[in-house]
């Protein structure tokens, strides 16, 4: 298989930082094929850049090598991590941007990014991307034993992200994570709390419902199973619960953004 | 030849879709080069999509594989289509993206996608480029055979696109249909009416001017024939009639936008 | 090695211009890795292309073309070149986008390009970048010799880049040249004037101080030698000195901007 190196910063797409990067990649596996994630996390979020890689990396073939770069600390003595999960690899600071790939793996392998060899001859203190974390990524995809990167590493930073929380109500609450570009709403409530919340009603989607902006939403299969211009909920591409308009869109519909509360309520619960 | 699959899509830079699709491209054929045309197709914006495809293309060697998404109605019953034409083929819902280059080419085939090993092996019902669209595309492009992707298909979606009309008088009227990031406004008078102009005239282009937000513009073959600031008509890169200004802002200096009237008006009509 | 085009343009991302002229590129080497430096340079800002392209290119490996076209004289006289110098390839329109790459490279060998054989079978007179650089860079990347270009160039267009002047105080004057995504400021005070001013002091970087906005601060290594949310001035990673904040923005805290002014005073004038 060809070498893939994903890329996923805050670095923007003006800049030149993100074709730098791709240089160094390049100059440390020439047959790399470079792909872009997204360059446009929020600058500096932590938490945006570790949603997307945890909604796009299961896409990949195994074997891909993401470098995820969103690194306020650079030049201090956080460390540079390289992870070995799933079968794939991930390179960048040791942040809690690998946070949800982390949990997702409980078997993960950490290495601490020590090894000058794997790294760009010069490295300067603001730019680890282009110095540390690409030529790494570059070097792993090219074949190098995920062992020379450094030595294991233990406890990497892990970050509280917000998780949906079933009440004695037997009503969920959750939390809006992520507006895309269409609008839609994506929530803290993932795929395993989904599958529960499932089982609660028998499998019958029908027998819940969400409320979000003290609206009630039905959920549904997907956009068009409502009429257009109304809202719904449902299990997203990325497996979590999002909120959605068909042909439209929610956050403007509902006044809704990041952090807004949504709730998931059984059919037996009154409503 | 390396395999390109090409993606055009209105799922913006930002968030992580167009990077879940690269993946899911790259894992049925991780030979591929993918190249971006563009993301940032106004949202649900068919009509755009369509052009800036149209517009890109034929630039492409043969063989090249281009995924084209805007799809308001994933979810639906819409059908996904496979098109083999000029040498290329193309994958995207049958919602009238592809109108352009059906017109482009009387002979070209079609397969509805109907072939789940084709597919990803799960397939959601909200994100079609991840699990269809772009594994088909890489399959196309990494060899499998065209026919494998399902029946023939007829009577695609057609959108009616804009036309230049030629009006008694012997004037053309037309209208933008695209204002790039330059400020040069694209009309929907195409190669062949302007070549018909031409017959009009006798080849003589200073015999033709265009009139736009009731200024009077001529009709050259670059930017610079006019003078630096001033407005002018001339046959654009991507084959229509456009309106430019040299090293300035069309749309700002004539406050013109998408849908604004144009007209053509050969010399012999009076001035 | 695998053959590598880079592109850096005005061209943005969501016109389909950096599709067309990538389709250009694989129809002449359809085995290059095509790699997006930027297309968001600021319309028509040469100096902004020139900037970017030098912060960049020293990442690559040897090898590598890079086609670089901000070009607002696109169908006048103005030349297009091909560059050779320090391992790299350079096309591009003749008008001084290139000057920081030749002021690198003393020895760089220049040819005018004037072979319709490496360029697109029709050569329009608006998008050369589709029509002649891209294909002429991708000929370059898959092979064709140099010398295949066209005629040597003497002469290139240099503009007159803003540089760091040391006053006879031995203050340094310098002004903001780039303003990044995350509000860093890089200034016209490069590597080798840094160094000069290091002699100055023997040295000891805490015997400069940097001086932008009438606010004094201290020259460091990284962003973290200062206090969260305070500024400081640094050797960049584009090897100039840039102004920063920890964890914050400088360009908003300061109020400063490109063209701003920012002087380096060495310990020995009085404070």
């Amino acid at each position: 298989m060809r070498p893939i190196v994903a890329l996923l910063t805050d670095f923007g797409s003006r800049d030149h930082y993100a074709g730098a990067v791709k240089g160094a990649v390049l100059a440390a596996c020439s047959e790399a094929q470079i792909v872009d994630i997204t360059h446009e996390v929020k600058p500096q979020d932590i938490f945006e850049g570790a949603f997307a890689l945890a909604a796009s990396y299961r896409a990949f073939p195994a074997g891909a090598v993401f470098m995820v770069v969103v690194d306020p600390g650079v030049g201090t003595a956080r460390r540079g991590l390289a992870v070995e999960a799933g079968g794939y690899r991930f390179v960048g600071p040791d942040n809690g941007l690998l946070t949800l790939v982390l949990q997702d793996h409980a078997g993960a392998a950490l290495r601490e990014i020590t090894n000058p060899a794997l790294c760009r001859r010069e490295v300067s203190k603001t730019f680890h991307a282009r110095d540390i974390f690409g030529p790494v990524a570059g070097h792993l995809a090219g074949g190098a034993p995920f062992d020379l990167v450094g030595p294991e590493a233990r406890d990497p930073l892990m970050l509280p992200f917000p998780r949906a929380r079933r009440e004695l109500s037997g009503e969920w609450t959750a939390q809006v994570v992520h507006q895309d570009r269409f609008g839609n709403l994506t929530t803290s409530l993932n795929l395993a709390d989904f599958q529960q919340i499932l089982t609660q009603v028998n499998g019958d989607l029908r027998s819940i419902v969400g409320i979000a902006a003290g609206i009630v939403v039905p959920v549904v299969q997907t956009y068009s199973d409502v009429l257009e211009g109304e809202a719904c909920a449902l299990l997203g591409s990325s497996d979590r619960l999002e909120i959605g308009v068909n042909r439209g869109n929610a956050a403007a519909l509902l006044g809704l953004g990041m952090g807004a509360p949504v709730r998931i309520r059984p059919a037996r619960v009154v409503l």
